[in-house]
């Protein structure tokens, strides 16, 4: 599956600006740059960014409400760095091994390094807001607390949270830098605090369906497409969506294989295997797709007071249609 | 040894300030009151909160040049938050287990709300920074990076790093935030530029006063008084300035020794004990003792430069002499 127009847009305009802000000759800087796919581990250019949604999403804000696209650069990058600087640290916290098909950096530099690097972006992300101006980088802040918090929150859960705790967690932790580029979209296009409010609505709405949809890839994704392995989520015993509605739907035999499951150390790919079937007969992965749908309609009833351009509603349509079905 | 009026002057503002920004119901944001010194583990109120030497700083350096002292408190909590959250993620890096008397962070939390809750504290101090001015808010996020590079380079470098590479090193690990103080203290009272670069310099000579003292207390200091376990820095095998200085001087057994024990896996006491002797007999503590007087010095040739009160040089003059001689 292609990426969209309006990722494709100002991915390279990103990818260089990403590049001139990390340059840099010390180790750290290097960390940095392999970690946003813009090298590999021995300084080799690669073409390996993300998706860069987030900073796309400020620059096709600006773009449409006639604000300077060039001009808004520091401000989009800011929000790609914080969201960078949280994996970083994500994936020490989880022990992932994999991202985006690579090494996670504390795999390759160690823990210690690790929480430097991510420390060091975090900075990093604060100058290029700053750039932009005080209200942008005051909204980055705001929203960099909101979403460690949300980190937060999802480690102290227990087991049995709920859908609406799972979207509380989730508007934090995913929803908080979506609205926020949203938002510095809207402040570097000077847009009025009515319509800065309608963007950030939209991006609470897009914050859960991106969310929803990554949870479905983290237990029914291909690990090729996702660059981590197959049912990870599961044996990480991590609280998704999925997980939480078969919980709140379980009985009986179902109940007792889900809990324990979820309550061993250690969980055996033949445990992955029976908590997929599990939610699959309880119907998690349709309640799932169907969220992401919903979610993302929710969001283009709301883009119907944004003024979209022809072909900002074109685009903004294809992304829609991207989110909803992307399998990385 | 009791505080010296500088630090007290400001003590009861800065916490007080400190326990309003740190308000907050999640867990995260307990933790963070528990690093500070506000409350125990329990939630429960306690005296705790450390020297607050670099809000101090900038408090008193606004003052002396007229500024508005209560305003300039965000700026102050700024940099103190900035300190802190550096302070949490160091624990873990180097698997601290005291810090201040009272067990770390990581080591009640865990490693991962750990790393959330340096992450927060660095976004807040951010938030506190901004309320100063974007000015002000600037000149921490450019100390914070500068911080972590050097926080970095100390993880970085191999034995033998030579006392250049040394203070290049302690310039950016603590120098960098120390600097900032009498920058920002600066920058809040609206001084020139010429008087901001003659304090950054006087907050570089403290800078490395500080950290020297600091290496000499991880090794001859009391454990009761550090609250950290004597010795610790050598069983750590931390680059403090009397290992360099040895390193660069030690000729013969006594640097078959160093080089032994700096190459092993486990340090044990009687290791300790000979790196000690070994430190002794080639005059290291000598030496650190005497660039801590010297840097100090320096600082006050550079404060004559400084329109300080009669009362203000005095009560500079009474912390440097705390500086020099300080226990904890």
């Amino acid at each position: 599956m292609n990426l969209p127009r309006l990722l494709l847009r100002y991915r390279a305009l990103i990818t260089e600006g990403l590049a001139k802000t990390l340059h840099g000759e010390s180790s750290l800087h290097a960390i940095l740059r392999y970690h946003v796919g813009l090298e590999d581990s021995q300084g080799k250019p690669i073409e390996g960014v993300g998706k860069l949604l987030r900073p796309s999403l400020v620059l096709f804000v600006v773009e449409e409400l006639c604000g300077d696209v060039e001009k808004a650069l520091p401000g989009a990058l800011s929000i790609e760095l914080t969201h960078n600087f949280s994996l970083i640290h994500d994936d020490i916290e989880d022990r992932d091994l994999m991202r985006r098909g690579r090494p996670t950096v504390w795999s390759l530099y160690g823990v210690e390094q690790g929480i430097n690097a991510g420390d060091l972006m975090q900075a990093m992300a604060m100058s290029q807001a700053l750039i932009a101006g005080r209200a942008e980088a005051k909204a980055l802040s705001e929203a960099t607390a909101e979403m460690i918090e949300g980190q937060g929150l999802d480690l102290e859960f227990e087991e049995e949270i709920g859908i609406s705790h799972y979207l509380e967690m989730v508007d934090k932790k995913t929803g908080a830098l979506i609205r926020c580029a949203f938002r510095l979209g809207a402040l570097l296009a000077g847009a009025s605090p009515i319509l800065e409010q309608t963007l950030m609505a939209v991006g609470q709405e897009f914050g859960r369906a991106f969310q929803i949809r990554d949870d479905l890839l983290g237990i029914w994704g291909d690990g090729v497409q996702t660059g981590k392995p197959q049912g990870s989520d599961i044996r990480q015993k991590k609280k998704t969506l999925p997980i939480t509605v078969a919980l709140a739907r379980a009985v009986g035999e179902e109940y007792t294989i889900l809990h324990q499951i979820y309550g061993k150390e250690e969980v055996t790919d033949t445990d992955v295997g029976r908590v997929i079937a599990v939610l699959e007969k309880l119907g998690a992965k349709d309640v799932g797709e169907k969220m992401v749908t919903d979610h993302l309609s929710h969001a283009n009833e709301k883009l119907r007071n944004v003024p979209l351009s022809a072909r900002g509603k074109e685009e903004m349509n294809e992304l829609i249609d991207y989110l909803a079905r992307r399998e990385r």
